[in-house]
């Protein structure tokens, strides 16, 4: 495979800073660079080396660079690959991306280096995603999941289901071949044990997405309660105790979220429940309650707060009886108990679940409320080297698989003619191929493509 | 030399993007990068090459990474070097920082990789700080100054006018030997000539300060005219003439600056003339005017505008003699030539000097503006590969130089004694060398380095 044009980016962040890394890829990598290298002949040098000189465009000096030499295959894309580390500044970078573009390199568009070495096969479509994921998380368990599908560890799941339905396929067709002597190649039985396998595998993987967006893209929390019941203090509390990040998530748009906090590596993202906390005393009561579910219906998890001085546990449960009714993930949290005796408190609301004690204000057992929102979460759903779905495009495409297993088993049990059970067969093996891009359309990986940085 | 502990930092700019590079200095550079990367003994491997594997914190993997080795002294800081290519998310980038530092490394402070270079001999203080020039260069001619003086050009001419005075001063000490045999080695003739030379030399460089001030910070313009003499509408034409710079150059304070744009590789920074521009009408003009002055006496070059039709060649010529008796740099534009005929218009005007006829309107003649005002700024000075000093710290170093050897020259008028010539030119030695850092101090050093950014 090879492309005849090269590209040419500024792989590092915009801005002043001591270098900049600027990446060529393509046939002509190492003519454009010897262009404006003089010092010595680079196509005769071996691949993975570095060479320091400068850089000049006719009698101009541009820069004095270090140009590191990557031979294709051996290389990120699969092409031939020269990246020049000139001086951190943005105008000296423009003029050297200039004269490669003058040389003969034209600029790349976001991804196309990720983009060529999938085409190359140097990774997968899903492990080409990840790079993605990996360059935008921002919490260990991200960087976790990014890295295990990078590596390769959700590509292999996806090969061993698909190369086992791959043989039965063949068996298939072959019977199809022979379909006047009414043979059967493929065992149904061990057909049938094969698809009950794949579907446990495939329910697997769609239930971790919930778990991998999660890990992602964090958990919505609602903090919610009636007046004074210290949500404020609450949010403080939560937003001393774990690191707080400020920096935005590309691509996720979030414009009604408050505060994001970092609790052992998952993100919580506390949603701006501003319209709840602030009840104005003229509302009844019970009807702004109810606004408030509505609006937290869309969070992942909802923190109900009450003032164990000013909310009996009928009333609590009254609560818990609505989140129930609505399918809501829920944690109560009692909070004020410094104001009273911590024993008799826990009495009171004795035989009420998902329940913590706190005083926002003395932040006494917070440390056990943030252990619970994480196990809330994780549900123990995490285990080392798991693989876990974070894409939703993967999401997607493994529902269709299921879909299509489903229809397979049925076939099977209404023992339906091999020609419509192949059919079913073939597009259980699209959807999964889709995943790791064995099968693919130019739309689709412009698509996903689009979504990269420049320079990927 | 040495030292022992051994430095770590982000060398690209902050933020999300395809890849950042970290960078190792020191002694234990190799083996901090072999604790993380297990594929291979980087220790083993030769220098100038480059390693792709997996990083590694203990059983965590931080990230797959490419490993750029540079054993010293063949480094940029004459040490160890170790480039780490690590994805570009700033998260897991910490991570790599973190664990260098948990495995024996030290956050680098600003500029101290460059500061080891300079103390390692790799380059001189004069290249060292032309590196900075060069990160911060936003239009080429600073970045050839800064390039010229990085490739030594300027630590060369420094380096000749110090050698020909050491040849002197050794012959003047050796004198002192032989004090009370009255003896002369140093030809005082051939002293005289030289010092003659070198305050020649020192002028020049001195001189070429205001262009290289110029080069490095820009000129700053002041557009200054009755009320409806055409300024808003001849600043947009110059702005969109040219290319508008949006960036800020670090380390300058420009709080009264609007625009800034870059004719010919000189960038123009157009001062805000905000109270000159809007006269209100109850406010007598020519006191108006006067306060004009007084704020732009700060100014590098003064456009004078004034309309063609409602400004007399008399009214001018007063305006020109205030500008001559404040020994302001002007250029007069006569504005709005298209409302009348331009043969006329020329030959009311006649007599003026710097004066340029346009019509800001209709965009007539403002190429000659353009180039009118980098005339004023070059006025014949730039010359290719000349010296350029751009530097404030050597513009005062060599003004002491330039002070010294006026001293000498009255010294040996006055027929002073060997001892007394030779405290001088110690002196004129001793800032010589400062400027290239043969003489320096910790303090100097310090404060020349804390202005380079982290990494570099």
């Amino acid at each position: 495979m090879g492309w005849d044009d090269t590209i040419v980016a500024l792989a590092t962040a915009p801005g002043v800073a001591a270098i900049g890394v600027i990446r060529l890829s393509g046939r002509r990598s190492f003519e454009i660079i010897n262009q404006l290298f003089h010092s010595k002949d680079l196509h005769k040098q071996p691949s993975h080396t570095i060479h320091v000189g400068f850089l000049r465009e006719g009698d101009i000096v541009l820069d004095e660079a270090v140009v590191s030499l990557f031979r294709g295959p051996r290389s990120y894309t699969g092409e031939d690959v020269v990246e020049i580390s000139a001086h951190g500044s943005p105008f000296v970078q423009q003029q050297i991306i200039d004269a490669c573009i003058k040389y003969g390199a034209r600029l790349a568009k976001p991804g196309e280096f990720t983009q060529r070495a999938f085409l190359n096969g140097k990774l997968d479509l899903a492990q080409a995603e990840a790079v993605a994921d990996l360059i935008s998380s921002n919490t260990s368990a991200s960087q976790k999941a990014a890295l295990h599908t990078m590596r390769g560890g959700f590509s292999q799941k996806l090969k061993e289901l698909r190369e086992q339905l791959l043989k039965f396929s063949a068996l298939i067709e072959l019977e199809l071949d022979f379909s006047q002597e009414d043979v059967e190649f493929a065992d149904r039985k061990q057909l049938q044990k094969l698809i009950t396998e794949l579907s446990f595998s495939t329910d697997q993987l769609i239930n971790s997405f919930q778990l991998g967006n999660v890990i992602k893209n964090g958990v919505s929390v609602a903090i919610i309660g009636k007046p004074n019941a210290g949500k404020s203090t609450l949010l403080n509390t939560l937003l001393n105790e774990n690191r707080a990040i400020v920096s935005e998530i590309a691509g996720t748009t979030r414009d009604t979220i408050e505060e994001i906090i970092n609790i052992d590596g998952i993100l919580f993202r506390l949603i701006d429940t501003a319209g709840i906390r602030q009840h104005s005393s003229d509302l009844i009561e019970k009807e702004g309650m109810k606004r408030s579910f509505e609006k937290m219906r869309t969070a992942d998890l909802i923190l109900y707060l009450f003032d164990v001085a000013n909310e009996p546990a009928t009333e609590v449960k009254e609560r818990i009886s609505e989140f129930r009714e609505q399918e809501l993930k829920y944690l109560i949290v009692a909070n004020k108990i410094d104001a009273m005796n911590e024993a008799e408190v826990r009495l009171a609301y004795a035989g009420i679940d998902n329940i913590v004690f706190i005083s926002a204000k003395e932040k006494r057992h917070t440390e056990v409320l943030n252990e619970r929102m994480i196990d809330m979460v994780l549900a123990g759903q995490i285990q080392t080297e798991s693989t876990v779905v974070t894409n939703a495009r993967h999401y997607h495409a493994l529902k269709e698989v299921s879909t299509s297993l489903n229809d397979i088993k049925q076939g099977m049990d209404n023992k339906i003619p091999g020609d419509l059970l192949a059919l079913d067969i073939r597009r259980c093996l699209h959807y999964l191929g889709e995943i790791t891009g064995e099968v693919s359309n130019e739309d689709m990986l412009d698509y996903i493509f689009s979504k990269f940085c420049i320079g990927k």
